[in-house]
């Protein structure tokens, strides 16, 4: 049979680009064969309460309504697209909303399939705006059959009440196709489970399975594409990563052995969100191998510049400090520029900065070819230390000191960047946003935080990556030298928190394995340092709340899937 | 039938002080009859991600151990308190868990009751954490029917599948008494609402109607208490709000007419998100009698009384702009102090700041008995200013020249509440908030946002009924003045938004009404003006993503029932 699958690239909302999409790809539509797009192709996707506003409802109907002319010239073809369907009450309020699957055949555009299976969990809220369809799709097309999912559908779990692909396997057991249009986020191994899982659902419906997936970055969601079609264990084509794609393929009816298509635990989301599920193993940080450095950058290079497109930033602004947390993010925004696109760095270096600090960051600087600007804060930092002795009576000493050092930066960073009109780059990591080890409206401003989802052990391994795949971008000494805010006389981290190693090692711990304090004790970690730092993360709560979208690169990250109370015990 | 009904109040987690609070009402529990504790009492709400965290788990699931122990001296009483049910997997994971109503009667806990309704729309997420009930229940007390029901339980809605009043009712024909456990958030005019349905559904079971709410405020969300115990039409009693209470009746049989308990569109959750199903009507804001005013007023007291007491803060810090703002919160905060907190409103004076905000500000703090201190910012602004030009060239014009005044202000109030360890609390009001007319990381910096939830309308008319309740505390100057940001010469408000009247009402007709732009134009706006704040409104979503909490006084709210995704077209 005759696939042709597009994984495609819009921004949520943009109807005109979608539509405009559609008629580009007209010859190509009218082509036999079964045409697949993503999940929710017509709007984009996460929606979140775009869908209950009129004024999206509105623009969307007349993208559907224009749906309904454009099908009338594909009487050859079967194309299935991602889409809303509506059922307002009688006060013109939306009162279902399916999120389905279109299809368009002999001229007409029909409902064709609803998502059975609603995520709810993370960053998932779709109870909370769709109606869950019951029952499965098999569409007839040139005298074939083909089965039809939607993302979600496609995995088994025990919190699932139902089962699509067997409820596809029970409605039809002579399938020729099963397709399924995903708007699935990326996170770093999860192509490997939807490849596997694909070959799983291919062997055990006796059908080649083909998955399109979409592509964009959506605040701090990644959709990474890597669509794929499978035929049993053959892997007939697998999509960019990242990147818009393209295929026409004929494919071969199955002829192998159809297996019960029975999933292990491996491809269940509770195994995305607990990695570990034997607590008595000390919690791990994955290897941080060259082939998975080189999939996180291009995962945050990606993340950036779909922030940046659309938004419509050209520039991008960096406050760099001298250390390895600033340094990775100038490199890696460097990389990831385009045509068109610039950089600059700012150096602001208070009484506490070292000189290494400018000449790493300078040389760093060279390294990149990129504008290195100094902005000094000690004269402002003294001038407000005595404007507050004579209007406070007291002088900046200890934390209130240290702060408005990281607050005036944060002041400058961004007067700069009202000047250039250019995007800043967050430059926190995991760690320190989990123990908030940060100065709220200090270091820890930005329009989006690209290291935010990386423990500082990580930070460590692909600044070396770097180095090693790019030459010495990095100065050695950025690497080497002991990790510190320069806030006060020689401070280091090291005086406030334990080593990175094992305050990752913690966190991981407690946030993606959800492991208790008593199970960490249990494997390996002492009840002072633990209850040190889980205090430090219980009590900066408030300091997440008010933080910039974080490129999500894991299962369990800091943002819209992390909701925690600031206020409790 | 004697009923006891305890209006709680008590932080999030907070286990030792539940179980203390318990063990001194030890002698009050052991009198014979009802006793009624809230929705979800033992752990407090909403707790979101916290039940899923394994030492939240461990330590909820100590407090239920010890209640079966405490139980044990409890054999003439009926209590009926909320909690959480676990069922773990074999990975020892939580695989469901239950929002349910827990019985002590004779020496045993049992669960009785699983709330049936979750509430899964705008701050509502249950669905993602708990497992619905399916049935009814009939507890039997001294050979009385007791039929249980949780908050949402007794709502009904074209979108709950289910009426768990309906099938109270059908399973039992002679109820003796009803009551409902709640955690209800707070919003103006909800108390009428809920007193209201708890008398029709008295007259429709037949049957006395206690209603037990908690008391609270959780970061944005307020819990009012206001529980209530009705007869029929009779109101009983009627509990504090805002308040813990705790009342003994004795309750009579119900003797009234059971009347069909049919609930009208004003009950329903879909009445309290689209306050105006009329499209055709202009929106407008409901007017703020001296009730209403009184009552936002005791609101917004109680949420930063509660967030600062469950932050540890004693001290009070606000940055005095000479606007309405900064002056309605300095009024309110002020208002809300109690024995051992303080206070202090710092003034920043810039090159743009008029002499009347600063005799006004002045005038406001001896009015109230405050510190005022004041904190130049024009040295600072202009070393900037030359700095720049001399770092980067270019002096600081424009934008870049307005929002390092508001960023400066923002460092300072922050380095003095480094200095005195005082809460922060922010001055936005909601029209701002709306259309962006803020500077991230300037004025909209703050622990918590008083007014967040107010449009520029009500905060003048919060101003004038706190001049009339309290004497003329905030001056009249500070009233009358056109709004200015004061970061330019002459600027006004009016300069950049339409008048604040239609301004308010078109915001109210894009929030809560849900009204798209053709509506609106429909009801009497401009398009032009329409679609410049629309567009104002699109784009400043960067901004409420970073934004702190918003004591929550409205059915719809910015915060964590708000969620817009920052990208979109």
């Amino acid at each position: 049979m005759q696939i042709h699958l597009y994984q495609t690239k819009h921004t949520i909302g943009d109807f005109d680009a979608i539509r405009q999409y559609l008629e580009s790809k007209t010859s190509d539509l009218q082509r036999p064969g079964v045409h697949l797009f993503p999940e929710l192709f017509l709007t984009g996707y996460p929606l979140q309460d775009l869908v209950l506003q009129k004024t999206f409802i509105e623009s969307y109907l007349e993208i559907r309504n224009w749906l309904d002319g454009f099908a009338k010239q594909f009487n050859d073809s079967l194309i299935l697209l991602g889409g809303l369907n509506y059922h307002f009450d009688d006060n013109g309020l939306p009162r279902d909303i399916e999120n389905c699957a279109f299809a368009i055949q002999s001229g007409k555009v029909e409902k064709a399939y609803t998502k059975v299976l609603l995520p709810n969990y993370d960053i998932f809220d779709e109870e909370k705006y769709f109606s869950p369809g019951t029952s499965a799709c098999v569409l007839t097309y040139q005298n074939q059959k083909i089965g039809v999912l939607i993302c979600e559908d496609m995995w088994v779990s025990s919190l699932h009440p139902v089962d699509p692909v067997k409820l596809l396997g029970d409605s039809c057991s002579d399938l020729d196709l099963v397709v399924n249009l995903s708007a699935s986020p990326f996170h770093l191994g999860k192509e490997e489970k939807r490849l596997k899982r694909g070959k799983e659902i291919s062997k055990g419906l006796g059908a080649p399975f083909a998955y399109c997936n979409r592509v964009g970055g959506e605040d701090e969601i990644l959709f990474d594409g890597g669509s794929f079609i499978v035929n049993g264990e053959n892997e007939l084509w697998r999509g960019n990563l990242f990147h818009i794609d393209q295929i026409s393929l004929d494919v071969p009816s199955f002829n192998g052995q159809k297996e019960e298509g029975k999933a292990d635990i491996e491809n269940t989301w509770e195994s995305l969100f607990s990695p570990a599920l034997d607590s008595q193993k000390p919690p791990r940080l994955p290897e941080m191998t060259d082939e998975l450095c080189q999939l996180t950058l291009q995962a945050l290079a990606f993340g950036i510049q779909e922030y940046a497109a659309k938004c419509g930033f050209k520039k991008f602004l960096v406050a760099l400090s001298g250390g390895i947390d600033s340094a990775l993010v100038t490199a890696i925004v460097r990389l990831s520029l385009k045509e068109g696109q610039s950089m600059e760095a700012v150096y602001m270096p208070g009484f506490f900065s070292a000189e290494e600090s400018y000449n790493w960051s300078l040389e760093l600087c060279k390294n990149l070819g990129i504008p290195f600007k100094v902005q000094p804060i000690k004269f402002l930092h003294r001038t407000i230390s005595n404007d507050f002795k004579q209007n406070f009576g007291e002088e900046l000493q200890g934390l209130s000191d240290e702060n408005i050092q990281s607050r005036l930066r944060g002041a400058l960073i961004y007067a700069r960047s009202n000047q250039t009109g250019a995007m800043v780059l967050n430059t926190s990591n995991k760690s320190e946003i989990a123990v908030g080890y940060s100065t709220q409206y200090g270091d820890s401003v930005g329009a989006l935080s690209v290291l935010g989802d990386l423990y500082k052990s990580e930070v460590f391994a692909l600044s070396k990556y770097i180095n090693k795949a790019h030459g010495n971008l990095i100065p050695d000494g950025i690497i080497t030298r002991p990790p510190s805010a320069e806030l006060r006389e020689n401070q280091e981290d090291s005086q406030s928190l334990p080593a990175y190693e094992r305050l990752d090692a913690m966190l991981e711990g407690i946030l993606s394995y959800r492991m208790g304090l008593k199970e960490l004790q249990g494997s390996g970690f002492q009840r002072e340092e633990l209850e040190k730092v889980y205090g430090l993360y219980k009590k900066s709560e408030y300091k997440r709340s008010q933080f910039c979208p974080i490129i999500k690169v894991k299962a369990k990250s800091f943002g819209f899937g992390y909701r925690i109370p600031i206020c409790k015990k």
